[in-house]
Formats: C-alpha cells, structure tokens, sequence
C-alpha cells in the first residue's frame, strides 16, 4: 500500500477517516476488472476506464500494463501464505499449510480459480505474468520450510524441493482440472490427505 | 468404428477404396468442430451442420449431444495407452507409461490441451463428460499396474491408486496449467522426473 498523498492528484475527494484513499481506488479498478471477467466480457483497458470513471492515466500509474492488471485481480482475495513453523513436527505443519483450514479471502471461489484458469490458457504471457508475481511467491514459505527439513535431516538431501512442491499443488489442480470436482467434496479431499502421505513418505529420509 | 453399410444413408458418394465411409465423415465433423474450436469460435449445432454439409440427423447419430461431440473432438489425437507390462521391472514400466516416448498422435499438441483446458473450466457438464468418455478410460492401464504392484508386493497394500495417479498426473499439469511450460523444455521433465522419484520411494513397501 502506498501513502495516499503521492498519487490521485485527479481525484479530488479527500481521503476520508476510512481506508486510504490509494487503496480504495486500487480495489475500485480491480472489482471492476473482476466484473468484466465474471460477465465473460473482453478486457479491455477503455472499458475499465469507462466503468471505473478512472483516468487511464491512473490505471497505468498503478500497473504497468493492462495483464498485470488482469494478473493481479485474478489474485485478489488470495494472500501469501504466512512463514511455516519448522520448529515442531515438519508433517503436521506442511500438511496444515496446504490442506488445512482455508486461508484464501472469502472472495477467492472456486468459480474465481475456474475462470483464472481458463483465462491463463487462453495467455501465456498472463499466465507468466501471474506466475511471476502471484504463484511464485506464494510457494516461497512452503518452499523455505522443506529447506528447513533438508537442513534438519528430516527430509532428503537430494529432495527437489520444486518438484516436490509441483506434485502436491498438482494433486489439487487436477482435481479442479482434470476431475472436476470441488474441495468441499470429502472424497477430494481424502485422495489429497492419500497424496500427500505418499509424498511425504517419498519426501523423507 | 462402425461399418460402412449400416449408416450415411444420406451421403450418396460410394465409399471408396480408402478408409471406410463412416469413419471419413466422423472425422470431418470432428475436424469442424476443432476447428471451431481453434478460431475460438462458439461450437454450435448449426455451425457444424453449415460448415460440413452433414444433417443433424447424421450428427446426432454418432454423438447423442453436442457436449459429447466436443468431448470427442478435444480427444482427437490421443489414444488409450497400451497395457503396461508387470512381469519385469515395473518401475521403468510405469515411468516409460507416465513420461516415456509420446504416444499420443501427432494431432494432439500443447496448444489443443490448453484450448481443452480452457474449454472445460468454462464447462463443467462438458468437463464431467470428457472425463467419463476420456480421461477415466486413459488412466486404466496405469491403475492396473499399480494394481499389479500391490499384489507383488513391490508397492505398498494401503495405496490409494487413484490418488497416486491423480499426483503423477498433477504434477505433469501443474506445468501446463500454472507454470506455463513446455513439455520439451527439458527442466520441466526433470522437475516431472524427480517428482515421479519421491512418489515411486512413497509409494513402495
């Protein structure tokens, strides 16, 4: 979040005592970007500034082009992971971290993961631009903890901590992907619990 | 495939010394369909009547619903895999069925996967339907071997095979779907190797 004062000079409402006035137009351009996508509509630049009543200067003060725009409204309502612990029992706190209790925002649905990647497919420049900036640094706190194991001597020297991090995420992708089917679904989620200790098994020394 | 005599009653041409009649005309409605699919066109009914000169009636002879027929033609190219052999060393067996030489037909590229992609995430009653017709009967081979595993005690008799499938294949698609890489690009097969390494260890007795 950046200070309210350095930017928006075209608007002319003072920030009120609520949130920042920045953050609120940041949002503001976002679920308008999020609305184009739901209604299946085309994105475009001229349409955001329409709908948004933003200047399309201020749009590209915000970001650079028109796909880290879309790159990141397909991320809103996710968050990085917080750090995971690696003092205590490695398993459990892996497994928390990547099936247990949700921590994405309310606002990020399985409808909001459908159309993010249908969009990706259809844009591989969107789709390295989100990997980028989204997906990559969302996997560094799993990532810095399976270090932490291989330093601990609980998890395998030679481990490939990437590949290891692509074979659990892509279990849950291809139940979205391939399957079809929703994490609300018990039995999606006992293959990935499955998954995972066969991994893991595989993971340790 | 079907013979020739039995139906197109409607298509006066002889069949010819070729393949049979009915297989040419299956595969022009495919190639139409895909087509349309490539051109991001909407696949309708009436799209692929016009454009293949074959009734309706013809059309919904050979696929009971337009769903099935995408189905069928995001299929095109790709075949149901060879059993997998069980009396030798079924680790490089499995490892050659899951990432060996491609068997799948030279119609069937990255481009037309992240366009099946892309139309399945938009689509669930299409997405449940190629699974059922396609991607269920693909996975048979390999399930069965691992099958075979657990009876020969190579792999362990608590294994849950579908999950064990549905994390080798994750992490295949991880690269298509979220990273956007190549299966060509040689560190995305050594990511998928070493992945395969830790579930195979997870894996055995």
């Amino acid at each position: 979040m950046t200070s309210a004062t350095t930017r928006d000079s075209e608007v002319t409402v003072r920030p009120g005592p609520g949130r920042p006035r920045d953050e609120a137009l940041d949002e503001q351009i976002i679920e308008v970007t999020l609305a184009l996508i739901d209604a299946d509509e085309e994105v475009t630049v001229s349409r955001i500034v329409s709908r948004s009543g933003i200047s399309k200067a201020a749009l590209y003060r915000r970001w650079p082009s028109l796909t880290t725009l879309i790159a990141a409204a397909l991320d809103f309502g996710r968050v990085v992971p917080p750090t995971i612990p690696t003092d205590g029992d490695l398993r459990e706190a892996v497994l928390a971290a990547m099936f247990g209790v949700q921590t994405e925002g309310a606002d990020y649905s399985e409808l909001r993961l459908r159309q993010r990647i249908r969009l990706v497919m259809a844009d591989r420049t969107l789709q390295k631009a989100y990997w980028a900036s989204h997906v990559a640094r969302r996997r560094a706190p799993m990532e810095s903890a399976l270090r932490v194991g291989i330093e601990r001597g609980i998890l395998r020297a030679d481990l490939d901590v990437e590949a290891c991090f692509d074979a659990m995420a892509g279990a849950a992708y291809y139940q979205t992907v391939v399957r079809g089917d929703s994490f609300d679904n018990p039995e999606t989620m006992m293959r990935l619990h499955a998954a995972f200790e066969v991994l893991w098994r595989g993971m340790l020394t």
